[in-house]
């Protein structure tokens, strides 16, 4: 998928634009590359196979990701309509609306949104305010924005190209309220007018993903028929009784929203695929580039040979190993769930992997894309060497699909909770030092959640976060331990080695003052890692190749191809 | 001077345009704003007063600071031309120098640029490769770029407006390479012609700064009449001898280059002032937004009120007034070894202190406008909200006027060639908490130094930021001994702990593993830090309040005032 994605990309009707474009013609110049997408078939890979889709879910996170990597923005309206208005579709509605709205969505003919967020609530989506009342007389439903604050907010596709909306509004019937439900909702007609009741109010410029078209909506009484309500979770009868499979009104909400779900993997994507790209464009300009003499050289001097310089970007590069391998771990195991059956369980461990991970992918995108613009000194602020827009295009990957403090915090609490079930035995440490890294992030983990009832918000956004680096080790070593050519054993290893170093390094105060390491290891860490990053920085322009990025999508006249 | 500069950014004609704006159209409005700065007498605050300026560096500095809380092109622009161009005239030059130059400088009507960056050398400044040759039949020099790498870079000023530049070239006479000097260089006539053997290229459109018009150029072979060398500390007679009143090459060298510590204190000035306006932007959304409902509770809780959001603000404001107190006695320190006898140890000191600064003041706005748009989520990506452009302005800071990396390294290899000739002792602690913490950052530095010689930059760089954190603790109690008013005593010493506490949290591994901290301390401060944040956090309107900004130059409508 990725190489036919990028064959796509590198066609001239894809070359990226001058930097200094408007809104309006970054909008249409996204919207055309959006049907070229849609023509290609690519966008419908992950549709089921009645609908002329490939159920290949995998491969649709890797065509975002491909997509990611040359344009965000493009990424980004692909996601809406492809992603979250089309899993609206598959996950909560009923096979009468698939059959209406798929083939649609498939050839971009009827361009979709996905309407949760409002001006007053976002986070805290439970609480959202558009209301879509029953009334049995017209035998359909009232939506309604009661007042300003209930205006759904940043919604993509909305300002401009979308004519249908998957819109989240309170469900009332028979005078009680029985939560948020998503509705299938007309928002333009065939000639792109507003449809009366509807006020769409344009979100303006952003700090970036200027091709997407943003914008607030709200709702004056539309009428709609009882058949726009996605019922797969919940529905009316026509005298407006209302019947759930789902008892639990809690169950309910998460179910509703677990588009969100494949909408987290996918930011985690995008991010990992800008961080890739940034990585690349800085190794080859810290290999390409030299300033100052050593005494009695030549030459001056690479960038890549400094040791600040190797501090700056091997970190980062070992860390987006460990985080591309979870996220890989992450597609599969989501694909697993999706097409077995439903098991509670393994569906939650997905969504708290889902919501870990696109959080910890999205923190380290925006460290990593800031690295490399300063290692890339005045070269890397200037807008023809593609890191401004990879900066601010994915600048709300941290807030989007999920604020990541209120994701950790949801992990957290999660991990309290399953603390206090039932407290494992610590596992004795192994022998070896990767396996025992492993156990040691683990064990903290199991430590920092004895202590964390009562101790608040802080604690337990610092229990996620071990979590996380378990997790991110965890999945290094399992990758690692199924490469079979002893040619990448070694520099995997040696990644591997640098990421669990610099975790140990930067976290070493909790496992010094909690007995778990000794002084005089400590003491030794920031030393070991200087050692390791020049032993990789040679390695580091053959690492970034490996993403096997195309030069139609790096296209940064700072780092041409070796 | 605050005062009135806020006064005139106030006025209609200073009102921020929408953000929107072409490349040339925010070029043409920088412009017209930097001569209505200069007609305001604005700009020649710090000029000499036989040249109708106040002699006021201070408040040239402070100036500086306030509009680029406005708009920080307008600043860039502002210093390029009043503080680089005009300081290698006052520092660099002779008296008929200023007298031919100044008064275009005061009134702008002659437009100033300053060339000392090349593309092929950046940091290393000393091996730039234009060439300034004597030739002394025709009695003057031959301005000279070899090849392409020689051209001048990112020089702001030239793409659009400047008519005359310093342009910094090795100067050959007799044979002899006598290493860095300025010239004063015409670029453009009055029409706004380029020059003949002058070429010009626009760097074109950036990450952020778009109002400030930079340029790369290069020289083939221009005429310049002997005096357009600025001569104080190296000329040429007519016969082409050359003497310098400064016998070491070194020390002339860092002293042409003197303008970069004006520039660097100016530069950490500007960080200064957009975090103020981040900050202030991002505590007055947090403390009217509300999200999620505590149960039994009737309204939803303002974000400011929860412990995690209360750690993404509280230890960047804190940390904020540390390097505003650090800064303002740099500032005044530079200002009193300017106006003193020639002291070449205490002009060292504030050089290593404004480089330092420069570089702390740099990454900390980097970290903190990142903080707040991240803790004001989607309103946070929005351009009329201010914070892109604040991010994209500033990025760039941790670059120019020396990287940070670099300046890091300058700063540890100096502090190292100091221990090496004298290890003072360790004081002994202190009973009280904050001179306790004094002394514990001052022992860190003197201990890494101890062990750093050849343990390479990694440990030369640890050690610099160590220093910065001790000065900037030193600053801070400095600051507070003189604070009178009791009222503010309590406020100020509260942040000045809450700076020190996560300085200690975040650097505990060290302390720890060296023996200067107990398990049983180091444990308790996360949760030190979190319930120091809690208390201050009821305090942090007025803490953001007290920058005393003008609403013109906050116009986020994310931020209405209280």
């Amino acid at each position: 998928v990725r190489r036919r994605v990028r064959g796509m990309l590198a066609r001239p009707e894809f070359r990226l634009p001058p930097p200094e474009q408007s809104l309006s013609d970054q909008r249409a110049l996204t919207s055309r590359w959006l049907q070229l997408v849609a023509d290609e078939g690519i966008g419908a890979i992950a549709f089921p196979r009645e609908y002329g889709g490939q159920d290949d879910w995998p491969g649709f996170i890797a065509a975002f990701e491909t997509i990611a990597q040359h344009d965000i923005s493009l990424a980004i309206k692909f996601t809406v309509h492809f992603g979250l208005w089309t899993a609206c579709l598959t996950l909560l509605g009923n096979e009468e609306q698939a059959r209406r709205y798929l083939p649609g969505a498939a050839d971009l003919s009827l361009p979709g949104c996905f309407a949760l967020t409002e001006i007053g609530h976002g986070s805290n989506a439970r609480e959202l305010e558009t209301t879509a009342t029953y009334d049995p007389a017209a035998g359909g439903f009232l939506l309604h924005s009661p007042h300003f604050d209930a205006g759904k907010n940043y919604i993509g596709n909305a300002a401009r190209d979308g004519r249908v909306a998957a819109v989240f509004a309170q469900l009332v019937t028979q005078g009680r309220n029985h939560g948020v439900h998503a509705f299938a909702v007309p928002i333009r007609d065939e000639m792109g007018n507003v449809l009366p009741g509807i006020r769409i109010e344009d979100n303006g410029p952003k700090m970036g993903e200027n091709g997407v078209d943003n914008a607030r909506l709200w709702f004056d009484g539309v009428r709609l028929p009882r058949h726009a309500l996605l019922n797969r979770l919940g529905g009316v009868t026509a005298d407006g009784t209302y019947a759930s499979p789902l008892a639990s009104a809690n169950a309910r909400f998460f179910a509703t929203i677990s588009a969100l779900v494949g909408g987290r993997i996918a930011i985690a994507a995008a991010a990992i695929g800008a961080s890739k790209v940034g990585l690349l464009i800085a190794v080859r300009y810290a290999r390409r580039r030299r300033q100052f003499r050593a005494p009695g050289a030549r030459e001056e001097t690479p960038l890549l040979d400094y040791p600040t310089h190797q501090r700056r970007l091997l970190p980062p590069l070992a860390e987006l190993y460990a985080v591309h391998f979870a996220h890989q771990h992450l597609v599969h195991r989501r694909a697993t769930v999706a097409a077995g059956t439903v098991d509670a369980a393994a569906a939650r461990e997905v969504e708290l992997l889902a919501g870990g991970i696109k959080a910890w992918a999205s923190w380290h995108c925006t460290r990593t894309l800031q690295a490399c613009r300063e290692a890339c000194g005045g070269e890397g602020y200037l807008s023809v060497n593609r890191l401004p827009a990879l900066k601010a295009d994915s600048d709300i990957f941290t807030t989007f699909e999920g604020d990541n403090t209120v994701l950790m915090l949801w992990i957290g609490r999660h991990l309290l909770a399953e603390a206090e079930r039932s407290t494992p035995a610590a596992d004795p440490l192994p022998d070896d030092e990767p396996g025992r890294w492993e156990a040691l992030f683990a064990d903290r983990v199991r430590t920092m959640l004895t202590g964390a009832s009562g101790r608040g918000q802080g604690a337990l956004f610092r229990a996620a976060g071990a979590h996380l680096e378990a997790v991110l080790l965890a999945r290094f070593n399992a990758a690692l331990a199924a490469v079979t050519d002893p040619a990448l054993v070694e520099p995997l290893a040696a990644l591997r080695d640098l990421f669990a170093l610099c975790r140990l390094e930067e976290g070493r105060g909790w496992f010094l003052e909690h007995g778990r390491l000794e002084p005089a290891e400590a003491r030794g860490l920031p030393g070991r890692v200087d050692a390791l990053c020049a032993r990789l920085a040679p390695l580091a322009p053959a690492l970034v190749e490996a993403f096997g990025l195309s030069e139609a999508s790096i296209a940064a006249p700072i780092a041409p191809p070796a």
